[in-house]
């Protein structure tokens, strides 16, 4: 048992991403999460070292959220001090020419990690049931086949050794009309904001909906999906760093034995 | 001037890296090198924020070295806390069958940095011109084009906004038979430990020719090389930090202007 499981999704059960309170904090202190944030990222530090000496296992760690909900931010602090050759960071944008050329999951495949690696997923192919369904760029019976596409394409990546794990970082929508003020106020914010996001905002109803369809869908035991409460930034960043420490712990990746007898090479040997 | 300028190496002069020593400290105390690189690693985060958010000038700073001389060790000490999502790290390791179909830039100009990034290269295209050579897998006479190949590689980079810097770490087989040591009497270090590397060991001398001649043919005004005494570890990491910084300052990236009117948006507007 671990103490975000109730913000697991559950396929068999209902969810409803209203009933959920984005401001939840479980009873925890501040204070004590940001130590444990910071035993996290050592303790992540020194598994994704063994991850990556022993190259057989891989995790990918997909981030959604509406705007304003805190990717960015929650990415860099579960990222800080990690060794940036082993853990890596993609963000999906609107998909180019070529991307649209193929289908939806070809350029979410190049970006998997390999062996040894840890990836995390700044918006995903989770776009491709969302954005695209709020806007109705794709038909219904499309969309029913992308759920089982997703699911299919994740369990190719966990029966070669991916650990899949989702998070959703949940607002509400005046917790975003905040953060948007806050962008338009500062100068140093103002390139993080974009007029269009307004309109985005219209839909949000939409959203929620396109959202806990696509969660209950595609929340499987071996790829689940957590919704985590984002309104305080070291509640989240606590919780994803927590999530990602007990994956990587549960892999126990271990130091490879060495192909060769370390007693082999003695001083005069070593010249 | 820049503490760090007798570092430089000067195509017009000569270079002997027997004559520079590998444990210089210029001086600098250990304390006083770990709170700089402490204040540099914070101005480089702000930096790399307005890089990317300009989005218009980039960053590759290329790291070259013998084995154990610390590239990955300083790599991550330099990145710790930036933002993994404008800084990049890519590992060039022996090329694969696709690779070798092409010229020797096909697979480093994949990797060079888009708009707003900065990307490490830990191990090159400088590889083309060191193990290379050593093991004399290409005529002297190729060796001499892909010196030429390099610099206006590295130019047409320059002329489209990426500012390119090379550092080796400069360390005395001493020393690496001192990291070799601690890599076998530690079971944590065992996998970083290749027998192999005994061999190219004993051609330490061809390697220093090889690396001799390729920082004075490949060591421009627009993407110079440095010399990092790096055998002591605090040092090595504060000089790349602050080469990294003095090159992100000169750069002065700032925050775009937005392209909309920030004060149209009132509190009746952002609903």
């Amino acid at each position: 048992m671990a103490f975000y499981d109730p913000f697991r999704v559950e396929p068999d059960k209902k969810l409803s991403l209203r009933k959920r309170n984005p401001a939840e904090t479980l009873g925890f202190e501040k204070e004590k999460a940001l130590e444990r944030l910071k035993q996290n990222i050592t303790a992540i530090d020194e598994l994704q070292t063994r991850l990556y000496a022993e190259d057989k296992q891989s995790v990918l760690l997909v981030i959604q959220a509406m705007d304003a909900a805190g990717k960015d931010s929650t990415i860099k602090a579960i990222t800080a001090g990690l060794n940036p050759q082993g853990v890596l960071v993609h963000g999906f944008k609107a998909p180019t020419e070529e991307e649209k050329a193929h289908d939806f999951l070809w350029r979410i495949h190049q970006k998997t990690p390999q062996k040894g690696h840890i990836v995390i997923f700044n918006r995903s192919h989770y776009e491709d049931v969302l954005i695209v369904r709020v806007h109705g760029w794709v038909s219904e019976k499309s969309l029913k086949k992308r759920y089982e596409h997703i699911n299919q394409f994740e369990q190719l990546l966990h029966a070669h050794g991916t650990k899949v794990v989702k998070i959703m970082l949940h607002i509400s929508p005046e917790y975003q009309l905040a953060q948007f003020h806050e962008r338009l106020e500062d100068p140093k914010k103002h390139w993080k904001f974009n007029p269009g996001d307004l309109e985005e905002r219209k839909l949000w109803s939409q959203y929620m909906a396109a959202y806990e369809t696509a969660l209950l869908k595609c929340s499987t035991e071996q790829a689940p999906w957590y919704v985590v409460p984002a309104e305080n930034k070291w509640f989240r960043t606590f919780v994803v760093s927590q999530i990602l420490r007990d994956i990587l712990e549960k892999m126990k990746p271990r130091f490879p034995k060495p192909t060769f007898d370390p007693t082999q090479f003695t001083a005069d040997q070593l010249v």
